[in-house]
């Protein structure tokens, strides 16, 4: 057992002790087995000192039980760390940021306790998964969508709370922003609720987001200020109707317009899904393909000699070969596969225009999607198109799996997710940085890559490395990650979401004006959680007395 | 003069000269006649000891300046209050909440530091206004629009800061949503950046909201917490289309589909402008005339005897008798004019689809509106239609003016501004409390009223009351509105936003947990503003020398 640093046997036991009757015996875990279990999977220090361990866990089934945990961890100044249902796996899994801490597990508290079909809303637990959610519209047969994630076994509060996002609608795709009201434990054991929420009884806290005065909800996002246990969210009506079509550019140069014209689009709400862009003719990549790549060395697949050496040719600033490679063979450089919901009617002319704007681009080219009606008489045969039809799946964990070309499967991986301008300079300039950090760092040669994820009005481009075994590949790749932080924040760009291992590095990017931000947090910390007793560090929020001077 | 409570004549002396210093000698107000138009022009307590009044105001030119007044502040312990462009009229205007404060005039801080067409996106300083904004986009020809609020004079950031909204697409429509990014001096002067502005030389902080860690901005609005003076928008790309449609419903009964079917179709991003209820048979009238019937009891125009006797019928739950007479006379009871930002080939189809949608209301007929291209060659000549083009106005100022109708032109306006679920039934339920209202407050009898403004999700429905200069009738009107606070907390409905006479008592409605979320901003406020130096009282939240006990 590692006990939290600080906390003598016999106060950790006592503590233990009315834990158990707080939540029952049967809740509360303090064998090896079972605390192991918080260990993050995907961690990166496996079989190292610094890998995050917790104490024990608790599972509480209500907010008093959550309370009356809060309470017994003031008294005996005991670290708590809230995890919702644990699955942030890449990003931490459920293991503490802080060493010792005690994990407090919602699994249990997994009620739907509301969903308006009329409102297109919901209120739910911390529990709650996609799937759950997914399930329980599904059975009731109610006409409204939820925005998942990748994959889909995660938890709506969790996702939302660690700025997750999905892949339909803008409006939706922001997780947090689609959130309207929370009822949130704080580190001295008090409840209130957020929104219309705070006025007893009210009628519209999962339609009105701000209350009245100040709006808090934004600080109980990565932080660790509070323990959310219940909060509303959004829905997306079901649309009638999901159509697509594909633009295919032909010069290098076009990527520039490419992105311009598709932003103005979105903003514009005329394309209103998650695009799909990629570059036929540099081979791009998945993200996923990458992070493989780079953990067995993969030689990429078996292409003409003389492509490969055009696009290294690219690589330098001469693409002209490379373009009129792709003309003689009829293989486009980029193309953008762009997504419309709406009634039938509507949506292939919302196509149309877009094919107009699009063909400011000389030698635009287009294909057109087919029209898909719901609800769907049955899932899409192909699990890569389930997000865009709102529907939950764990496709995404096929990343690194065993198969025939992978004969060395990935223990894990974590991500360098950084947030870039949605403008072709900064996606060339991205790529530029990634090959040069790969020179550095002795990897194999990075394909160019397209953005993994377009935000509402940011895109995120990510450099993937694999969790291994191997405790000297690890630290290499860890540091690798630093580098890229440092790499990325000379460049005015930084990370939205990342593993314990690196929020110190990441939040000190965030450094303007010496790190008043942080200094802020800091303050709220110390006034709200004087013990310091909820989630120590995370996401570089240290309690008063395990803070380092900056 | 107004000394601040329990600062010394010297000490005031001091802090004055270091407030010249600080900003020029001509930026320091001390003179009645000057510090007098920092009065709510629209106070309700004119002439009464209870008027709200500043010491003095301070007018900075930049963030140094802005930092080093509230150093000063804090050395001399004397009460700021910070306002963008003070136009916040019915809200509170210019004045302080406590009186004694030094205004902080925001008003020279006004450039309008960037404007990107591509991103659609603003970074603004708080003394810009609407008209500044439009008048800088217009000249340079650019393709976006700003969702303006009525009326156009007043400040991006101060309005957003107040959780106002205004009249195009829901995206937009909320302003305080549509933020992205901001820059705030805190109560002990220190200079924070939020999101990706803490990110030095950050390339992405109009692009995405929430950077790394706690997402702050929520707590500066309705708050005091802090002083912004940056903040970023997003705007609306310009559509190429307009397009309206208008749906009659015939009987009472149809309101709860109406607004069932209209909500859905907003929610599902079909319909995507602000729309229109009315009721043509119940004589439905705005709130402006509402305002000016209470102030002078102008006799509602005149309409047949038998229409009005219907009127009174229905109100006691009987309408078949009004339902039989608007059919007979071809006068719908319900009408909804929804509308639609788009492609030129797209909008009439999007109205195609809701006709469908509406046509599961029996007898439902259906007027299409015009096409309507943009740029407009010219303004439109109907005032009204500015906010729905993104245009500023001061047209709203006509309320309660002198004109032939009129002969008692109002001293000023307050509003009593509850929000509501977007349902039939709460429509219905809102009206039944403000007739109950009307009736004991011994007002002329109310007409009917739709919500005066359609939110993202929910709807506000709003009481005015004409402010005089009869303290006796401003004292029962006062009285008045904290018994609609009270009438509409019983019914779970909580008011969104209300002039400083109020606030106490608003914010007191949202009680759950024994005053838990407030006092939650009460601890905030005291680990950020030890002294109590920031708006004092603003939005309930008194620092600890002048709170009372809940």
């Amino acid at each position: 057992m590692y006990l939290p640093p600080g906390v003598t046997p016999t106060d950790f036991a006592a503590a233990i002790r009315h834990f158990e009757t707080a939540v029952g015996k049967e809740w509360v875990f303090t064998k090896d087995e079972d605390v192991d279990l918080y260990k993050d999977s995907f961690s990166p220090f496996l079989g190292e000192p610094e890998e995050r361990v917790a104490s024990a866990a608790v599972a509480p089934d209500s907010v008093e039980q959550v309370q009356q945990i809060v309470r017994i961890a003031n008294q005996y100044k005991i670290p708590l760390y809230a995890i919702s249902t644990g699955r942030n796996l890449g990003y931490g899994g459920s293991a503490p940021v802080y060493s010792g801490c005690v994990v407090v597990d919602l699994k249990r508290m997994n009620r739907i306790l509301e969903v308006s079909e009329d409102h297109a809303s919901v209120l739910v637990e911390p529990g709650v998964s996609y799937f759950d959610l997914y399930r329980h519209i599904k059975e009731r047969k109610l006409k409204v969508w939820v925005d998942v994630p990748d994959p889909g076994w995660g938890s709506l509060v969790g996702n939302a709370l660690d700025h997750g996002g999905g892949y339909t609608r803008p409006y939706f795709r922001n997780h947090f922003d689609a959130h309207c009201g929370m009822e949130v434990v704080l580190p001295n054991a008090e409840l209130i609720r957020t929104g219309m929420g705070a006025l007893p009884g009210s009628k519209t806290w999962q339609q009105y987001k701000f209350g009245v005065g100040p709006w808090v909800d934004g600080i109980f996002s990565q932080s660790n200020f509070g323990i959310v246990t219940k909060m509303g969210f959004w829905l997306m009506p079901q649309p009638e109707a999901y159509f697509s079509g594909t633009v295919y550019a032909q010069k290098h140069e076009d990527l520039h317009q490419l992105i311009r014209v598709l932003t103005i689009l979105e903003d514009g709400g005329i394309t209103n899904g998650m695009p799909d862009t990629s570059s036929p003719l540099l081979g791009i990549i998945s993200i996923a393909e990458q992070a493989r790549m780079l953990a067995v060395d993969t030689p990429q697949a078996a292409e003409e000699p003389q492509l490969l050496a055009l696009r290294d040719k690219a690589a330098t600033g001469d693409y002209t070969g490379l373009e009129s490679y792709g003309q003689r063979k009829g293989i486009p450089y980029w193309s953008a596969t762009i997504k419309f919901y709406g009634p039938a009617k509507v949506v292939p002319l919302q196509w149309e225009y877009c094919k107009e704007k699009f063909s400011a681009i000389a030698g635009a080219t287009f294909k057109d999607g087919e029209l898909v009606r719901f609800p769907l008489a049955s899932d899409p045969t192909d699990q890569a198109r389930f997000p865009e039809f709102g529907i939950p799946s764990l496709n995404n964990f096929s990343i690194g799996a065993e198969s025939s070309t992978n004969p060395q499967p990935l223990h894990g991986h974590m991500w360098f997710t950084c947030i870039i301008p949605r403008t072709g300079a900064a996606i060339i300039e991205v790529n530029q940085m990634f090959a040069a950090a790969a020179r550095e760092f002795g990897l194999p040669e990075l394909r160019f890559q397209l953005p993994a994820w377009y935000w509402q009005r940011s895109a995120i481009c990510i450099f993937g490395f694999p969790v291994t075994t191997d405790i000297e590949t690890n630290k290499k790749n860890r540091g690798h990650i630093f580098r890229l932080i440092e790499m990325a924040a000379k460049k005015g760009w930084g990370e939205y979401r990342t593993p314990p291992a690196y929020q110190d590095a990441v939040v000190g990017a965030y450094s303007f004006n010496n790190h008043s931000l942080l200094k802020f947090h800091e303050s709220i910390k110390d006034a709200i959680d004087p013990n310091g007793i909820l989630s120590p560090g995370r996401y570089g929020i240290w309690p008063k007395h395990l803070r380092k001077k900056i």
